[in-house]
């Protein structure tokens, strides 16, 4: 045990270099950064195994038979928790969900004692959503050697499986990533989706990677070197592939009455079968839910042939698969 | 998908023509209505299999082994979700709680994208409870062909797993239904149990229904035709071969601090010994529960020999385990 | 059933009477009084088959397949429900989490209505933590002749897996209870960790037991007959081989934002490096956790070699699963 104070995060890296243990395999999945093309391309590989057809059963294993899983999820979260609870349960593990309001945190318990408590208790996979930038990686850092921690969302920084996920339905649309056009639209500064994406989408050699957004939302122009920010819609979506609306928080743009804000950002950024002529013809629509219908997507785009966004949802739990097991094996061989 | 707001649950129907499939099979369970004699017979036939004697293993099967349950209560409730739980853990199958408090709905998502979201998680049978009227049938109407609705109850109209229970458990106690006088004594007007027990037992054929209220608190005389609307307790429970008392919502009658109010509802309307004198000699007492001992039953009564309250909480499991096995024969035969 | 409320919870014994059969058999654990040594040397010998090496795989067993467990937490909690629900998964049991803000209690239920649903639905075992002292004792008089009843945690005056879990880590370290000194420190008054651990202790014939605390958080003299009630904390704690930490509850010793009042306390009783200089050099270093570090326990002293609290976690679970197995067994007895 190190001695730290729960508002201490800060780690020398963002957990790209803690992910490999040392013959290279994954131990922990903190950020798609540092992942190779073949490492990613290996999981998207891995997670096809877990698809069924819809109405039919479900693929399950025992994978995971004698291992616990503890969701700790410090933000609410109603899909990704299922989620992985899904994925965790089909692989045969047991899982712990530890609800953020009666948790020790209320009595000022930190998060590492949180943690050391849970791996005496033979907690094999911690899978932590935070608020805070770092604590997925602080947590790997501090961990035991035979524990493995998995991004379930982290500040505006990272969401790796929601990386994976999209990654998988564009494979799945597209085939490949090198002649690609993808457009991703909204609050690109405060999103972790886009994040993910975007590292994800650049280590496979995305064509052209556009992030879309009102200046005051963009990233750093050093953040993501290789993708191209852009502020107008039209110039950002035309002729794209792949077009990803963003979730808009509200609190983002300003308060929720405050009407004029909210229809002034749907009329600039939102995506909408007009808008979408721009595009290219066969372009799908992607967006990692839940849904603000009629603000950053047009309400019958959603539910259209172009609209991917179901997919995406099937395909989260089969990543997850994918990942767990990936990460199981690596505890395993230790 | 349809385009809908969360708010617009307006169906053509009240869910009784949704129910069943193309085979006539049952594929939702949303309301008893509609539901012929043979049907729920056939229900009560099964949910028998599913019964042990106290203190014995229970019974369990691997009926739903692969399928996955969510429990989705946007009401609170301990007893019925814990009864759906333990009857589709009984059977085999993965459950996934969704926390009314945790869930998207606080971030607006509509109850339908909730629905698509799971679906496309592979849920395959969704237990729901709203206090909107229309919402089982609404999510049954719009959601894909591979799931399965079971309302868990609705508003102030229907929660057909408990009128199931309640029919299971007088018939363990009085065989057949046509030469039965059944009273019902409370809040008719506001109860989904009260609407459940009575259109089953009307299906049931029994002789004699009574629904016994104060004038306020009765329903429509056109809402369920072949019952008599009393509103006078001694007339209503005179010779009665079942008395089933219904939770008094402290908040419909007053204040729950207007202690004059209470009163006067346990003087007039509470089920006694004294008052059960006039019910026939070997009456049973029934009650849904939670029990607000000393208002709408008499403490002692609730448990002495005349009340079967706790063999109706065993019968809905049973019953529970009943439907869902009936549901999943029906979603596998599709 | 009987007819109570729930604010009644006299019984005539603090629960030691009712916890073995008529055989002989640990049917309840309420408290460690009233066990035998043989009994307490049982349970730990049996939790030792339960334990495995960090990072090998846990020990599982079908013991418990087809029973269901109900943990009824009325006070929050994440260790020790985390660890109650890790061992009856691990024994193969089903578990069913009742979350104390959604549960019936809120709608004015008494506890025993509630535990005759649950027992009515075949709950075979339940675990009960409650501010209220003598709850799981009431329960367990008056719960059904199937059931079995386990103290989670009982206002200040019981914690009996706790108790057991400290004795089994001593037991570990330090072999044998007769030449022993052993000092508790803290806030002893109000601590059911203190007392189901002293209980224990002076079950197993510890040499000398010491009780140091302030005066005003002293126990009177004749709760524990046997232990030493000290008030200077060198000399509570010189040549003890083991020194166990309690947490300090804020709300006892004054307004968290009394600077003062606590570092008074932490200045006086707090368990440092230093301090433990005046003990055996081979002392044991104990904490139930979680842990204010830098209050009753220096921050680096808990993350040392002396330190034991990971241990104690670890074998939480262990004796939770051969409590779990016991009463299984003298249910299954019957």
């Amino acid at each position: 045990m190190s001695v730290t104070t729960s508002s201490e995060f800060s780690n020398k890296s963002d957990g790209a270099d803690l992910q490999l243990d040392a013959n290279g395999q994954l131990r922990h999945l903190l950020t798609l950064r540092g992942l190779s093309r073949a490492q990613i391309t290996d999981l998207l590989d891995q997670s096809v195994e877990f698809l069924s057809p819809p109405g039919s059963p479900v693929i399950r294993s025992n994978a995971l038979q004698g291992r616990t899983i503890a969701n700790l999820f410090f933000e609410p979260s109603t899909r990704t928790r299922a989620s992985f609870q899904l994925a965790a349960t089909r692989l045969g593990a047991d899982v712990l969900n530890l609800d953020v309001n009666t948790s020790s945190r209320a009595k000022g318990e930190s998060i590492l004692d949180t943690i050391y408590t849970l791996q005496a208790m033979q907690v094999d996979i911690f899978v932590v959503r935070d608020a805070s930038t770092g604590v997925p990686a602080y947590i790997a850092d501090n961990a035991s050697e035979f524990v493995s921690i998995l991004n379930a969302g982290e500040s505006t920084v990272a969401h790796p499986t929601q990386g994976l996920l999209d990654l998988l339905t564009i494979r799945q649309h597209k085939g490949s990533f090198e002649n690609l056009a993808v457009a991703i639209v909204g609050d690109i500064a405060h999103s972790r989706v886009a994040r993910s994406a975007a590292e994800g989408l650049l280590t496979l050699g995305v064509g052209d990677l556009r992030l879309v957004s009102p200046p005051e939302l963009a990233l750093d122009s050093d953040t993501l070197p290789g993708a191209r920010l852009l502020h107008d819609l039209d110039t950002g979506i035309r002729d794209a592939d792949v077009v990803m609306a963003l979730r808009i928080q509200h609190e983002r743009i300003n308060d929720i009455d405050d009407i004029p804000g909210m229809e002034e950002y749907a009329s600039n950024f939102g995506i909408s079968h007009e808008r979408m002529k721009i595009a290219a013809p066969d372009a799908i629509v992607m967006h990692p839910g839940p849904i603000n219908r009629g603000i950053e997507i047009e309400s019958s785009l959603a539910d259209s042939a172009a609209s991917v966004i179901t997919e995406q949802v099937t395909n989260g739990v089969a990543v997850r698969m994918a990942v767990l097991s990936t990460v199981a094996k690596t505890l395993a061989a230790q």
